[in-house]
């Protein structure tokens, strides 16, 4: 790891007693049904119920909680097509300080809707990388706001921490902990937290074949950029930042790739058995377990559950035109 | 109310106790937004949660553990195109023993499937009420089992009291319940439930305008069936029972009725804010309160989630092939 980042276990503790105030500490569920079918015991994390709907709002308020009175004057910028952007939103409302989303112009009505909820100020921009990053350069050059980056910062990475940190609270003796991994915020911050609070946890993560740049780079060794720009788990198109790669490289014992149908089976699997609503990133975790019955058999294993902001438009509107 | 029917506070602890390793004490959640949108402070019983996603399994494992060892023997029989099909199933399954269900041709997959994994043995029948109890008549012929009624029948009603019983002990001080209402069974139990309990809770319940036999039959003061047979809550088409009538004419403070589109866009809201599965029938209670909102300003309300075995086929096809 970089010798210039360091993050102790006491780094830990106080983010997450910095965010209490904003978060929830999210319910634990299991399902007999699904431990048969998985042959193990499954501890589901519960950030579908988080605030706006994701682990994100975890690191989005330490971010925010961590800017000086001076750099909380402007306000934040981000760019996020999702669930980062009601992060930013929700917790810079939380914190009573003006937040800039550029959001791209296909983005779901429904996270616009949110963020507009939340009282975040979007601009639309093209949906591309370097249309979303102009934005942000723009807005920061009018407003002199600050950049709160989805998963390649310090305060990010130790307000997602806490996901893990709650679970091994809740939940003894683990054998292992999986979560998906898209940028590499929470999967990082697991991996800090598992050092920590439970080195003896084998910490690993899901990710779609679609979108195997944190494979590759593990793999390799050398951070590789993502290629791709469609999974249906679109949370986790994002290439891995450096600073996650870093820690990712160092810790994590298997990335385990999942083909779209079993993304969807088990995002199936968690509504039907479950009743709870996940997007489909989230059911990630799930498909590399029943992937791979001979890597968790008769274990403990938490499975991090990251969200739940699906687009219900498509759902509903074929419910009732059937 | 019949005098020959009595229903003690001792007999609903009792049946509480007796089903309670047979069921979970299902979560009692809360959601921000969702009490923001009301203008009261809504409190959710989960029985989506529960045993095979319904409250059912309630009244049935109270029904089956009632049955003596000679009514055990030939096992137990009950028509059903849904939530009470797989009750029974699942009920007579931890009881050790067999159970016979008719269902309709036309039963969803998904529930035919959950009663096959219980160990239920189907009979199919044509989709009408009359080739259901001819059905249902020939098996008791057969075998000599036992008869479940899904509503009008006390033990079921008793083991439904046991929904509102974890509701008043969990949530102090509530003003209110309010729950669906088809053939009555939950609706006639909470009532029992709140007259020995909690006497000061208004209890309410939501009908759809399309399925308003309860309301007809508590308004004109005698029992009037069923007309329709479509309302997208599904569960609650069917005519009250006559036992549940009794109770439910003396007892409920108001049937609060709700067309298809706010039924549709409760159901929404709560899978939307709560990230949860529910069933269309499960929203009828939220689609009251939000056409009523003078009704409830303010005050505490318990709201009984009834299940949530929806059709996720729909919902899924439509999604992967967008």
């Amino acid at each position: 790891m970089d010798k210039n980042v360091t993050f102790s276990k006491r780094e830990i503790q106080e983010a997450h007693d910095r965010i209490k105030p904003f978060i929830h500490n999210t319910p634990i569920l299991s399902s007999q049904a699904i431990n048969r079918i998985a042959g193990c015991s499954l501890f589901f994390k519960c950030e579908n119920f988080q605030k706006i709907g994701a682990f994100k709002m975890r690191g989005a308020a330490n971010a925010i909680s961590q800017l000086s009175n001076e750099g909380k004057k402007n306000g934040v910028v981000a760019h996020s097509s999702g669930n980062h952007a009601q992060a930013v939103a929700k917790a810079a409302q939380l914190a009573n300080i003006t937040a800039y989303l550029v959001m791209p112009n296909n983005a779901p009505k429904v996270k616009v809707e949110a963020v507009k909820e939340y009282g975040g100020q979007i601009t639309f921009c093209e949906p591309n990388l370097k249309a979303r990053e102009e934005g942000v350069k723009t807005i920061i050059q009018n407003t002199g706001a600050q950049l709160i980056h989805p998963f390649n910062d310090k305060d990010i990475i130790l307000g997602q921490a806490s996901v893990a940190k709650e679970l091994l609270a809740e939940t003894k003796q683990l054998d292992a902990i999986i979560c998906p991994v898209g940028g590499g915020g929470l999967l990082s911050g697991t991996l800090l937290t598992t050092k920590h609070f439970a080195p003896s946890v084998d910490v690993y993560a899901g990710e779609p074949e679609l979108a195997k740049d944190a494979f590759e780079s593990v793999t390799s060794g050398r951070l590789i950029p993502a290629k791709n720009n469609y999974s249906i788990a679109d949370g986790l198109l994002t290439s891995l930042g450096e600073l996650n790669f870093q820690i990712i490289a160092s810790g994590v014992k298997e990335i385990l790739l999942v083909d779209e149908k079993e993304i969807l089976k088990a995002m199936r699997l968690i509504w039907e058995r479950m009743k709870i609503v996940v997007e489909p990133s989230c059911a990630v975790p799930l498909a590399a377990i029943l992937r791979n019955p001979s890597l968790f058999k008769n274990k403990k294993v938490g499975v991090i559950l990251t969200g739940g902001n699906v687009d219900l438009d498509v759902f509903f509107e074929s419910y009732f035109n059937r």
